[in-house]
């Protein structure tokens, strides 16, 4: 049997734990959170911040390979865990990933054309289009941005990033037709594995849906993560989000991990990207990333359905991460398979009308 | 969140814990044996006897309903059970299930053919075309039988009896064209789904692989298996073996419960049996048993393969159950979904050569 060590114990980590159990991977999390956390489920939790020296010592003694759930856990951990046992990825990858200046450096270095080139100080007034002042780490799900009109000046830029903890950066907003992401993994000699691109649906900067594969034709994401990935010598999963613009790919950002975008994966895919995510970081063969259909998943935000209903409904999958209700929280999801996609699309349709009650 | 209590933390029990996670249902197994069982990666494990007042106390205290992994487990228990706590399947369908000879008389009564009309005692020869002397409860996988040829004595089935602990039964060989199951479950509310018809083939009693759908036309056992559990007011999945000989069906025996015969569903239908058992027993809508395609089963038995060559074929889906290897005993299995039947078998001829060594 294989122990595999999770900084972060939330639905992400769960469904991790899950897909281990038939391979024999069993998943031991470290995560600071009071309440038994979603991953208690399925996987052994200690409870402890990710750099309680007791809790690292244990991971190191117990797994066989350390992984992350999160970015956003110190790569100080993670560094002190590489000198005692394979991280995957490396903190040096999670590290690109939790700096939103150092990612774009990273897109600009290899070529990948971005939403913008972001700033790393607030020097100058706002972008044309209008600019998001964002913290430079941490803050996801919209939280920790302030939008500003074409028409903001410095001041205004200043008077955003006072709003907010820690280092920004001013990006430019983009008028872009659809927002796509592509999930892809990486093994630990070198094979990849990339899942369709998908199109996903955010609304105050939390994603509601994912259309998998995305419909119509899409540009060629698949080279780009793999790119990113082999610059990176990432092993393991990696979500790339990108802003389509008139035919063309603006990268947006990467996490270095399993990602909401890819949760249809788990009944639309033949390997879902949990267990590619653990086949990955364990040094198995990767799994076969086709689609079993055309897939739809619509997240489950703030409030809990009554389960019966969305079982009620023909293929629906219901995901309960098992959290306490809070506005804006994601709960769960809920993911269809259809015979072809406007099956997909009628499915979907009667999986948010009962989720709106 | 619901929780389940199971009598039984095998691989069916563990299966069952597995496909809860998702749908916010806790399991907690009832579970003899003294190491950590298979159920124990993702349900919670009292280790007791199944007759344990205080095991069964605590289920019957924290659960919500209550069902079983194993039919062989005290009818006494569930009774103690089913007066504190929904027991689904109720006591009366495990205790039917439990006697080959109640079955038969339940076959009979139904007009359900079946491979002979056993007898409840040895009191004549042995039957014409040859005879298996089996235990009336208990022994399963080909366990507690002894077989006798056509020139059997009277004396000859006795010294067969005195090789087994306990009442036994008498029955007669049946030259079959192929062994079939089929998979059903039934809800609270009397509504039922059926699985497509396999084919399963044996080797000294232990199932081997499961071929799904069965290829070629098959009698109609659906009718037959939903007749069973409606005159048993079941509730949860049964499993009943079938005979073909020459285009007509034969009922062998039922499983009131989850089967081995039915892992194929996890990859290869839209809705697993393990789901639809926790659906059926907690009063929950039943889900879509189509299947997503030809799937195969080829059960893992005695010897553990190595994953990584496993996990290497092409759309090859990997279940460890985390047991010790012991001769003929089933450590797990490997299920592929083809794109038709072809490709089907061509990926279970790929997994047997691995398995094989």
């Amino acid at each position: 049997m294989t122990t595999v060590g999770i900084l972060g114990g939330g639905q992400l980590g769960r469904m991790l734990a899950v897909a281990g159990v038939p391979m024999g991977v069993r998943c031991v999390v470290v995560e600071p959170a009071a309440d038994p956390p979603p991953a208690a489920a399925a996987a052994e939790v200690l409870s402890a911040e990710y750099d309680d020296s007791r809790a690292l010592e244990e991971l190191a003694r117990r797994c066989d390979v350390v992984t992350i759930e999160v970015e956003h856990v110190p790569v100080e951990s993670l560094a002190w865990l590489a000198e005692r046992v394979p991280v995957r990825p490396g903190p040096e990858v999670v590290a690109a990933a939790q700096d939103r200046w150092a990612e774009k450096q990273l897109f600009a270095r290899l070529g990948i054309p971005t939403a913008v080139s972001g700033r790393p100080e607030l020097m100058a007034d706002a972008f044309a289009e209008g600019t998001i002042v964002k913290r430079r780490t941490g803050g996801f799900d919209g939280r920790g941005q302030v939008r500003l009109g074409p028409s903001a000046s410095h001041a205004d830029l200043l008077a955003a990033a006072a709003q907010i903890t820690g280092p920004c950066l001013a990006e430019g907003l983009v008028r872009f037709d659809r927002e796509l992401s592509v999930v892809a993994a990486r093994s630990c000699d070198g094979a990849v594995a990339v899942y369709p691109v998908v199109e996903n649906r955010h609304r105050d900067g939390i994603l509601r849906e994912t259309i998998a594969p995305a419909p119509g034709a899409t540009p060629d994401a698949g080279s780009v993560v793999i790119r990113l990935m082999e610059a990176l010598d990432h092993v393991g999963v990696m979500a790339l989000e990108l802003f389509e613009v008139a035919g063309a790919l603006l990268a947006n950002e990467l996490a270095p991990r399993v990602h909401n975008s890819g949760h249809w994966t788990i009944e639309g895919a033949v390997t879902s990207q949990f267990e590619q995510h653990l086949r990955a970081v364990c040094g198995l063969p990767l799994g076969d990333p086709s689609p079993r259909g055309p897939s739809g998943m619509v997240n489950v935000i703030g409030v809990e359905p009554d389960p019966s209903a969305v079982l009620a409904l023909p293929g629906a999958h219901l995901h309960r991460y098992g959290k306490a209700a809070r506005r804006e929280r994601k709960l769960g999801h809920v993911t269809v398979v259809g015979v072809d996609a406007q099956d997909r699309d009628d499915r979907m349709a009667a999986v948010r009308r009962v989720l709106a009650g």
